[in-house]
């Protein structure tokens, strides 16, 4: 096979056979064909698109690239879950221990925080003595003794997916569908659980950009997780506000147990309580999920999980030595927190990355007190910011403030899960 | 400016403002935008197009990432003269100096072999002694006493072009109207003549396909040309079977020394005079070229150009030691000969280059005996074969014979010259 007619075919929107697309992405794992030969095609298929069949044998070929973790040895159906990822995203936090509060076996490998988004691996590392870098037996071991796990993909699994993930960012073919969905799925596939439960997001928090555009790789995601014979169902959430009351590493793993504890933001609860019905219905576990979530099994679960991979929160969680509030300017209803803004300026003051090199500050973050449909007063704090020092909060302090739209009249909160994607289709929630 | 959002541009089918295009030519060329992040923006270029002001906008920052030949020195109004490239194709060598003897200055740079199509420095450079490599003060010198001098481009010229060229060949970009007109545009202008005479090839042995694409081409270019203040016309002509009666280097400067002494093809005379008449028309030179061909004095500026430039045809052009004839298999007309398999066999038998590396051979090439419309009887030779070595000649053998197509009816050549473009728009010659 000669790459030069795979990328032309593509060029000319004509469709590949499955072993062209194979052949391509073999060839590139192992160098033989370049960086430049792979951000044309890639190009090509940001224009033309791909079929649902293409898009399918791509994922399958990155799968193939690398390793593909062996779960057989957890008995029952296996469920992973991912968001595509937002702003105060904690939801993985809360409903992957309650899912397997209530039977679910629950072998998840995460992600770390990208441009301003956060991430389950850094928010975990928060917990002192705790390791996400746990080898196959070890978290195998762990997800049949407690039930869940969450740790790092193994840098032999889906290598095609890190190479065009890093080749996508600096050609300008990030934004595409198929690519997006096969990044996504072929890790999702080498993690080798049965099931998947996907949230995704939209909005301005979000890599999607509306509910259409969101609707449309959930739907997208689903089949390429069918047609890989897993189990797949899709929530389509909203991502403009951030989610919850707190963004952060240490801050989200607070109020992630808080959650599992009984008290939290309902919009929170409302989204982690719908993810974990999902997880229990693909894994065909029938178990009243408000009542486990009420009788506290959720934050046991959690607790276990955290202590299993070497975690104390006994010893505490790490606290910022610099907390600011930042006051209202003036008085109003809560409309909108701008998410990106935020999700940006807590990057900035160490939550997650500006650039991939750039360490983590476990203990940085936001803690909202104005939330969306909140009245305040001009001086009454809408954020604490949590910070390493005080010019950390003179960096962002302006930028966070203006995140907060403000407005005379009441404002209700709306609705936050837009739509549920199965193979049958999609359906939308009142 | 960001790469990424000039690339995003084009990849969703938007206008490049010029100066977009020159910061993207121009950091390419410094190595600031990589290579990979050219191949996505060809790419996307090859889908989407550009608009006559984008095309013109990358012309010229072509022209500008490297040195200019500044001709100023030379009298009146030079002309430069450009083939898109065929097989047999020795035009240059019969239009260019008589062109000359008519009064035109012809400051030509010219290029070598590619793929199946023949290179007109290779051609040259089969006469002993003659060299191609003129520095600027010999080459003009030469053109203001001799009235012509062909030589090869400095690397210095279109720095932009050499990377871009060399990138699209393995990025599956090469068929793109705009990319093909501005790199051959680009170096035109850079050459720094007043006006082009441009000959845009299709069918087989071409890279156009069809009239229509080399119609587009040429239309394309001459905007490009008038863009840059430069009289451009180009003429579309015909390139399915080799034009003339041999394909070779010496054996194709002999053929170009007979057609200028007043023998030859009619086709190829017929094409070199058009071409000759129309050079005289962009220097606004009164001749009769008809006048001047049959008086011998374009043999004789012909000639004088090759002592100019070292070459010494009196110790005879080089011979190759194995001579072949091909015989026909049966009785007929020949209605055509495939310049594509003609070409590709010239290559293999050292005319061309496989690849950029291989040395050319100045003796080998074929020597057509049954041109297109011609009678053959079963055994009589349809071509004899010039080659180093009878090894050579077997391995292309039955690929030549089967280049030629024969049937029993008589055979009319078609017409060769298919139209003229200039700024008012394209007639089309009887």
């Amino acid at each position: 096979m000669n790459v030069l007619e795979v990328i032309a075919r593509k060029r000319d929107g004509r469709e590949h056979p499955a072993e062209e697309i194979g052949f391509l992405v073999g060839a590139y794992v192992r160098g033989e064909v370049a960086d430049y030969q792979m951000a044309a095609w890639m190009m090509a298929v940001c224009i033309r698109g791909m079929t649902a069949a293409e898009t399918l044998a791509l994922t399958e070929a990155m799968v193939a690239s690398g390793e593909v973790l062996d779960l057989s040895a957890i008995e029952g159906i296996k469920v992973d879950k991912h968001s595509t990822g937002g702003v105060g995203d904690k939801v993985t936090l809360v409903a992957a221990p309650l899912a397997a509060a209530c039977g679910v076996k629950v072998p998840k490998l995460s992600g770390r925080a990208l441009a301003h988004t956060g991430g389950t691996l850094d928010k975990l590392e928060s917990v002192p003595g705790l390791t996400v870098e746990l080898d196959p037996d070890r978290f195998i071991k762990q997800v049949r003794e407690v039930g869940i796990a969450v740790g790092a993909q193994s840098p032999r699994m889906v290598p095609a997916d890190k190479l065009m993930y890093a080749l996508r960012d600096v050609t300008a073919t990030v934004p595409s569908l198929p690519l997006i969905a096969s990044s996504i799925m072929s890790k999702k596939i080498a993690a080798g659980a049965d099931a998947i439960v996907l949230d995704v997001k939209f909005g301005r928090g979000a890599f999607m950009p509306d509910v259409a555009a969101a609707e449309d790789l959930a739907r997208e995601m689903v089949v390429l997780g069918e047609g890989a014979r897993r189990r797949t169902v899709a929530l389509v959430t909203a991502m403009d506000n951030p989610l919850g009351r707190s963004v952060g590493n240490a801050l989200e793993v607070q109020e992630a147990l808080d959650a599992l504890g009984g008290e939290g933001d309902a919009e929170l609860l409302d989204v982690c309580l719908r993810v974990t019905r999902e997880m229990c219905d693909v894994a065909r576990v029938s178990a009243d999920v408000e009542r486990v979530w009420r009788s506290g099994a959720g934050r046991e679960k959690f607790e276990e999980m955290l202590s299993a991979q070497g975690g104390h929160l006994e010893r505490g969680l790490p606290v910022a030595p610099v907390k600011v509030e930042i006051p209202s300017e003036r008085d109003g209803y809560v409309e909108g927190i701008d998410a990106l803004e935020v999700g940006l300026s807590a990057a900035e003051i160490g939550v997650g990355r500006i650039r991939k090199e750039d360490r983590v500050d476990p203990a940085a973050g936001f803690i909202i007190t104005a939330p969306v449909g909140a009245r305040v007063s001009r001086g009454e704090p809408l954020v604490v910011v949590h910070a390493q020092s005080r010019e950390l909060v003179d960096r962002v302090a302006a930028r966070v403030r203006n995140a907060w739209r403000i407005v005379d009249h009441e404002v209700r909160r709306p609705p936050h899960v837009l739509a549920r994607v199965d193979k049958d289709g999609v359906s939308r929630p009142d």
